[in-house]
C-alpha cells in the first residue's frame, strides 16, 4: 500500500482546493509547501491587495462624501492601521483554510517537496509513495535582465510594495498588467504621484480593449507612459525611450516591477521530472493531466491563467477526476475560456469569455458588440457620482447570436461577473440574456442595454442582407 | 386610421418600458400620466430610497473606518445635503427617461387618461382611438381602517418619510415588509430610535426565511415587535396587543404606514371598463393580455409584483407581443417566478426563484437546501468586518437537481442577483452552478459553498436510499 493516495506539491489555491475535495472524498492526502498553506495569492497577491484597495476606495469615497450628506472635519490615512486590517483578513482566511483541511483530514506539512517520478515524492528528507501526484507549485514574478535592477534598494516586487512602512511619495510602476494597475491605483488613491511605464500601446491586453480604454483615464491622476521601451535603471531613476523615440526618464522613491510572472520551476524537481514542460509551463490537457501517468498539474504552473480562482477551479477538476474519472461526463473538465478576469481597483473591472481583441487575434470577425454606459442606473449615480466611468459590453456571435463575452467597468463589477460566467458557460444567446430581469437601478442592469444594442445591430444587419 | 397605434395609461416603469420598445419599433405611441413620467418608483420608491440608503451606508461604514486605516474627525450627517443628492439622482434619471422617449418619438402628455373601451381612451378631454391600450396605472399604499390614522399629522406614507425636514428622533414603522424595513434601516443608521411593529411572526415573507432570520438581528438597533396586533393610534402613540397578548404601546415623532400597496383602480375608468378585475388587480395571462381584445395590463396594477423591475419587464413583454405576436416563441413571455427580490439596506439582501417557505406553501417538499456563511471570503471581511451577517442559500429540486432558488445576504447582493436570475431561468442544475468559476475572494463566491453543501446532502440521501 502507498503512503498516501495523493501527494500535493504546493499549498496555494490549486493545491488546497484539490486537497479539500480529495479529503472530503475520503482520500488520504498529504500537502507539502515550504511556505505553508495559502500560496502567494493569500499572502502576497489578491487578498492583501483587495484589502488595501478596499481601504483606499473608502478613503476616496469619503473625500466626496459631503456631496452625499456625510461631512467630516478631518480625514486622514493611517497606513499602519490599513496594514493591520489587511493582516486581519489574511490571518482570518489562513485560519479558515487550516481548519477546513484539518476537518477533511488532510496532512499538511511545511516542508519542501520534490517530485521524483510517478508515485514517488521526496517530502523533506522522506521518500513517500502515492497513487497520484498533483503539481501545484505556482509562479514567481518575472525579473527582467535590465541593468540597474539587481541590488537596487528602490526596486520592489508588487508584494514588497504592499509591505512598505509608508506609502512612497513618488511611485514608478513598470508594467501595466492587472497587478501593476492595482499597485498604481492603490497608491494614487492614497496620494502618491504614480507613473506607469509599459511598452504596450494600451494597458493590459487581458481586459477587453473598450473597457481598458475607459479604465485608463479613470485611474487619473496616474500618469501613463505607454509605447515606451525601458532601457535601464540607475538608483531611483528609470531611463526609457518614449513613444516618440526620444530618451526620457522618471524617478521614484519606489520602483515596482510588474512585468508578469512565470511558472515556478525550481526546487521541486522540474528539470529531472520527465514532465513535458515548455517556457509557458507544465503542459496539461483539459483534465489537468500531464504527460506522465498519475501526475497532474494545476494552477499558475500550467501557464494558463494567473488568477487564484483559475487555480482553485483546476484543483477541483483534478480532484474530481482522481476520485472518479467518469465525472468528466458530468462537466468536470477545465474550461479556461470561462474564467473571469478581475481588477479590484476604483473603478472595478471584470469580464468573462472572449475579449474583442481575442476575437480579432483568433481571426474571428463574425461578431457584433454592444456597449452601454452605466450612467442611467440610479445606484451607479449614487455610488460613483454623476460623470464617472462605467460601461457594460457584450460580444455576440453574429450567426448563432451566442454571448461570447461580457465585460464590465463600474461598482461591484467583480461581484457581478460570477453569475455572468454562468451566462457564457451555458452558451446563452443575446436574446435570452436580454430577457433576464436584473433589479431596477442596479449597476448590473446596464448589461440589458448592451444586449439591446446588439439586437438592434443584428436586426439592422439582417435588413441589409435582405435587400 | 386610429390616432395612435398604442395608448399607454400610466408613466411608471411598466408604461415607459413599453413606450420605449414600441417607439423603437416605429409604433405611434402616446403615453399619458397626470403625474408625469417616472412613476412612484422614481419619485417615491426605489430610487430615492436607494440613494438615501447609499448615503446612510457610507456614514455607517465611516464610523468603523478607523479600523480600516481611514480616520475621521467631526463626522456628521447633513440631511439636507443627503436630500439634495437624492434629488440629483432622481432628476438625472428623469431627464434620461424623457430624452429616451423623445428619441423614440413617443408622445408623452401630463394629463389624466381614462380607458373607455378597447381602442378608445379619453386623454384630458380628448377622445382618442388606437389599436392597443396598455394599462400601467401602478399601485397606491394601503391605508388600513385603524382609528387614529386619518388626519394624524404624525402619520406618513413611506414616501412622505423620505421628504421630512429632518430625521425623526423616534420612528415607528407599522409593517415589516421590504419598504418598511428599508425605512427602519435608513433612519436607524442615521441615529433614530426605530421600532417596527407587525402581526407576522417574522419579517417579510417575500424574503427567504433563512435570510430573513439572519437579516432581522443584523438591522439592530432597530427594535422589532412581531406577532403584535395593532389596535389604534392616538397622536404620537400606537396601541397594540403584544405577542404575549398583553396591551402595549410605542410612541414616535413619526409613524410610517408600510402595510403593503394595492393596485390603483381610481381615476382611469377601472369600474366601467369591463376588465376582469379582482381585489388583487387586473387579471392578465402570461402575455399580459386582459380579458378585452387589444387591452394589456402591466406592472403593479396586475397585482403580481411591486418591484419596478417586474413592471419594466412586463412592459417590455407586452410591447414585444404587440409588435410581433410570434415573439412569444422567442421567449417574450412573463416569467414572474424569476423576478428577483431586493432589499437595498445594510446589509443588502436579494433572491430569485422560490423561497423555502414558498416551496412549503406549494406542498413541494422534495427539495434540498444548502446554506453557506460568507465569512470565508476576503472581500466580505474587508467590506463588512469580521463578525457580520452574510449568507448564501441555494434551494434545489431533489430529483432533477435543478436550482429552484438562490438567496443572498451581504455586500453587493442586489447587484449579484441579476446574473443569478439567469441561472434559475436557464434551469441549471446545482452541479452546473457548482462548476461556475466565481472570482476568488468575492462575496458571491460563497454561493459555490452552498452548492457543495447541497451536493453533499444529495449524495448522503442517495447512500441512504441505496441501503
Amino acid at each position: 500500500m502507498t503512503d498516501y493516495d495523493v501527494i500535493i506539491v504546493g499549498g496555494g489555491p490549486g493545491g488546497y482546493a484539490a486537497a479539500r475535495r480529495l479529503g472530503q472524498a475520503g482520500r488520504r492526502v498529504l500537502l507539502a509547501d515550504a511556505d505553508g498553506l495559502g500560496g502567494s495569492s493569500l499572502y502576497n497577491g489578491t487578498v492583501p491587495m483587495a484589502s488595501l484597495l478596499e481601504s483606499a476606495g473608502l478613503y476616496h469615497r469619503l473625500r466626496a462624501a459631503a456631496d452625499r450628506g456625510i461631512t467630516t472635519t478631518g480625514l486622514s490615512v493611517d497606513w499602519p492601521a490599513m496594514q493591520a486590517a489587511k493582516q486581519r483578513t489574511v490571518a482570518t482566511l489562513a485560519a479558515g483554510l487550516k481548519a477546513t483541511l484539518q476537518r477533511h483530514r488532510v496532512t499538511v506539512v511545511q516542508e519542501t517537496a520534490e517530485f521524483l517520478e510517478p508515485g514517488r515524492v521526496l517530502v523533506g528528507d522522506r521518500q513517500l509513495t502515492c497513487d497520484d501526484v498533483i503539481i501545484a507549485t505556482g509562479s514567481v514574478p518575472n525579473l527582467p535582465p535590465l541593468p540597474g535592477v539587481v541590488a537596487n534598494p528602490r526596486v520592489l516586487a508588487p508584494a514588497g510594495l504592499l509591505e512598505l512602512d509608508q506609502p512612497p511619495e513618488r511611485l514608478i510602476v513598470l508594467g501595466a498588467d492587472v497587478t501593476g494597475l492595482e499597485c498604481a491605483n492603490l497608491f494614487a488613491l492614497l496620494g502618491s504621484q504614480v507613473t506607469v511605464i509599459d511598452s504596450l500601446a494600451e494597458i493590459t491586453n487581458l481586459i477587453d480593449q473598450t473597457i481598458a480604454a475607459e479604465l485608463r483615464p479613470a485611474l487619473r491622476p496616474v500618469r501613463f507612459r505607454l509605447n515606451c521601451q525601458i532601457d535601464h535603471l540607475d538608483g531611483d531613476t528609470v531611463y526609457f525611450r518614449a513613444a516618440d523615440g526620444s530618451p526620457a526618464s522618471a524617478s521614484g522613491d519606489a520602483i515596482v516591477l510588474s512585468l508578469g510572472r512565470q511558472p515556478r520551476f525550481d526546487g521541486w524537481g522540474a528539470e529531472t521530472s520527465g514532465l513535458d514542460i515548455t517556457c509557458r509551463g507544465v503542459t496539461v490537457d483539459d483534465c489537468l493531466r500531464t504527460n506522465l501517468p498519475g501526475v497532474w498539474a494545476v494552477g499558475d504552473v500550467t501557464g494558463h491563467s494567473l488568477f487564484a480562482h483559475a487555480a482553485l477551479r483546476s484543483g477541483e477538476v483534478a480532484a474530481a477526476l482522481i476520485v472518479d474519472p467518469a465525472s468528466r461526463r458530468r462537466g468536470e473538465v477545465m474550461r479556461w475560456s470561462t474564467i473571469p478576469y478581475t481588477f479590484f481597483g476604483q473603478p472595478q473591472a471584470a469580464g468573462v469569455g472572449l475579449t474583442e481583441q481575442a476575437c480579432a487575434a483568433q481571426g474571428f470577425d463574425q461578431i457584433v458588440t454592444g456597449v452601454a454606459p452605466l450612467a442611467l442606473a440610479g445606484r451607479f449615480i449614487d455610488e460613483a457620482g454623476l460623470s464617472p466611468s462605467g460601461l457594460a459590453k457584450v460580444i455576440v456571435d453574429q450567426s448563432t447570436r451566442q454571448v461570447l463575452g461580457i465585460h464590465l467597468l463600474g461598482p461591484a463589477a467583480t461581484e457581478v461577473i460570477g453569475g455572468l460566467a454562468a451566462v457564457v458557460e451555458m452558451e446563452m444567446t443575446v436574446d435570452e440574456l436580454g430577457q433576464i430581469v436584473f433589479p431596477n437601478q442596479t449597476v448590473a442592469e446596464g448589461l440589458r442595454e448592451a444586449c439591446w444594442a446588439v439586437q438592434r445591430r443584428l436586426a439592422a444587419a439582417t435588413v441589409t442582407l435582405d435587400r
